[in-house]
């Protein structure tokens, strides 16, 4: 006999109003972010090339609440408010005494957290008068979500998918297009950072470094195009705060508190989303929840990294930001959760991380897809590769509960399902997925050559 | 300006606690299933070998209400009451009158209708002690279901997926692996049936007749197996009206009727499921709502079979049933609508069709994938192939309003998403996916070849 199915769902009017911004609340401010020529603060003008202004003044408020639109509300509706589902097969098959819950955003239409940013950026650039927008992707989810949400503002979107995740994730850019966007391999020759790239490895494979360098280089030189982040800033883990805000009402809901909540951590947004209510909560009214982020072991920036000043690309055209990072020149290996393979960290979850306010951890690749199948066979739900990373934290926290004989509540962020990366799972049941491990030596190189800044 | 997104949702408590049997209300009872070695009506004692009696007693009621049993409904919670969305954005894209609605199965675990029968079988099997379960599986959305429905029973699944499909989606598979079943191509060496066909043709792309005998030949070998259908059978059609009766309660809260509602039909269950609870209002209250079914051209079984007594497989081992059909030897070309490659029809669709109660039209995959393309750049949501011809049939209907200048209400199933079907829209994409033909001469040699009934 089957248990209970267990499913926390909010009514429509309870989509939050506002997004949270966890700069209010920290005892510190963040390091500001550096003009790259100058070395000074840059101002919302510095940006204006890039982002239409609201998106600019929420990338530098203080304000604890940000009023959502309503046309962006009206959006979310289509999937939101997310489901929050108690794990409970999955506890039956760890015989675990925890207690795991995880919050679905595998639910909207490209089918992971990204749309809860990407339909807010298309309304502010439709709102600015924009007509097309440029963006990277790594594994697809964040171009695909840009796409949609293009789409329904009416604006152009081209994208510049990272080329190893373009060859092993031919589904995300059928997505990208079936929603009418451009999708390029890149490195690619449209752009001078694309072309200096490939001149030094024709060969080479792309990173989200790279990508970045080429959407920016594109948006700046058009007056009605802008850039669009899928991650890393803090407007965009503003707009995924709605997945913690959620959560915690639905928690309400169980009647039950999270000792830990657990996202996998790339650019950080998914776990910016999921954890920074918390991590607010915590230091108003001086809660002890645990926030963990989850990487990957072959790109481990939490882990591994520096706290500093450093690039957001390849080709230095981004501002310079302070935040755990491997540097601009590291090339990660190729691993299939290509969301996860940036050099940097968002500067609001790295500050979190300096603070002491967050944990952080790495895993490989095997042991996150035996963790995700054993999910999958409890559960239903085909977790995508990033989200594996969340997945095999989850359980080795509900199995150290098992070993200690304690009681917890996890809450771990589902944030895509792996319906456009199945080749991974292939490859995995096949014997063909390897653990990865990053080259040493060009990691120590690529943190010796981060940028020298005089403010710090 | 976006337009509001309307969606409408049931509370849980308003999962239906019935399965509603049309077979109570219509004028006349459709022609019993023969036994293919006497040419009398088979008992349930026949169909032991393949069902347990649970199923079999639910094949043969007209009861007109059969009750959902609670494990069922619990798992059922974990993605129903399905959404159902009033299509603003299309309607504004077609510049239609119409009022166009439709159901949303895709946020099943497996991304179908198809889990509502698959978790029903899997119950009533396990209830019955049964260890293993063999199906067959055109385009894998019912292989991928009852791979789900299977796990969560812990019942063993061995699934036969059409070659072409097998090919073609390779994802699919995957997702089957992932749920822990095992998935063979059809033909294959496994069984006499597959070893017949490939004698004759080695390069068979397979067919759901052929994989159908396969899966049906392992059932009866084997003491603590048994077998489950995916589609045409009155139990299958029978659990997937709780998509119709919750479209009832949604249409309701939405305010409106529809005047025509939509399915596509391979086997038929996806249409049964949304279309016979209209079906029976029409009967008992004498409404006139219109139920169309929409096929491939490539396999047109309602709008160029015959309807006759045919067996449900190529190798005439399953029962003889009176229904729409092409002909057993029927060889479907390898559209990428995998589900709609049938002979057959549902006895009880084929009896409704028959009897006047329903109407067919048939499509062209090129015009499919372009009313898919239309919709998921309005909507967000990607149709599955099958699905396609649900979205081009309401396209074409809510036109028509706008032609003559009328304003009807248009219900569709959308009965699944197309996350693992992509190939097709890259083919799409890339001028590669054409009209396909069926061989003219093959079906008249087959409908020639059609069994003769004393009973007829």
């Amino acid at each position: 006999m089957s248990d209970e199915t267990v499913k926390y769902l909010l009514p429509e009017d309870r989509i939050p109003k506002f997004w949270y911004n966890v700069a209010a609340d920290l005892p510190e401010a963040p390091a500001p972010v550096l003009h790259p020529a100058t070395g000074k603060p840059v101002g919302p003008s510095d940006l204006e090339p890039l982002f239409p202004m609201e998106v600019i003044l929420q990338e530098v408020s203080t304000e604890r609440e940000i009023e959502i639109p309503e046309p962006v509300r009206e959006i979310y509706k289509q999937w939101r408010p997310s489901p929050l589902f108690r794990a409970r097969r999955l506890e039956k098959a760890l015989g675990t005494t925890a207690r795991i819950y995880y919050k679905y955003e595998g639910v909207s239409p490209s089918g992971s957290h990204k749309p809860n940013s990407a339909v807010a950026q298309a309304f502010y650039n439709q709102q600015a008068g924009v007509k097309r927008l440029t963006t990277e992707t790594g594994a697809g989810q964040w171009g695909c979500s840009l796409a949609y949400a293009g789409q329904i503002f009416g604006l152009e979107v081209d994208i510049y998918m990272v080329k190893v995740s373009y060859d092993q994730k031919p589904y995300r850019r059928a997505l990208m297009e079936t929603y009418g966007a451009r999708c390029v391999p890149s490195p690619s020759m449209e752009t001078a950072s694309g072309r200096a790239v490939l001149e030094k490895d024709p060969n080479s494979r792309g990173s989200l470094g790279i990508a970045i360098s080429e959407a920016v280089e594109m948006a700046v030189q058009r007056e009605d195009t802008k850039y669009a982040l899928g991650s890393v800033l803090n407007h965009v883990c503003l707009h995924q705060t709605i997945i913690g805000q959620e959560a915690m009402a639905q928690m309400e809901m169980a009647n039950d508190e999270p000792d830990v909540v657990i996202g996998c951590a790339g650019g950080g947004s998914n776990f910016a989303g999921i954890a920074f209510p918390y991590i607010g909560r915590n230091l108003r009214e001086g809660k002890k929840t645990r926030l963990l982020a989850v990487e990957p072991a072959a790109c481990p920036t939490l882990t591994r990294g520096k706290f500093a000043y450093d690039f957001g690309d390849i080709a230095h055209l981004t501002p310079l930001a302070k935040m755990f990072t491997l540097g601009a020149d590291f090339m990660p290996p190729g691993l299939h959760a290509g969301g996860l393979r940036y050099h940097g960290m968002s500067p609001l979850v790295s500050h979190a991380m300096h603070l002491g306010l967050i944990e952080a951890r790495s895993y490989q690749q095997l042991e996150c897809f035996e963790a995700a199948v054993q999910f999958a066979r409890a559960e239903g739900i085909v977790p995508a590769p990033e989200s594996t990373h969340a997945v095999r934290a989850a359980i080795d926290e509900a199995l150290k509960c098992k070993a200690e004989g304690t009681s917890k509540a996890i809450l771990f962020n589902l944030s895509g399902h792996g319906h456009f990366d199945m080749q991974a799972y292939t490859d995995f049941f096949a014997g063909k997925l390897e653990d990865l491990q990053y080259d040493e030596a060009l990691l120590k190189e690529s943190l010796d050559n981060l940028p020298t800044v005089a403010a710090e």
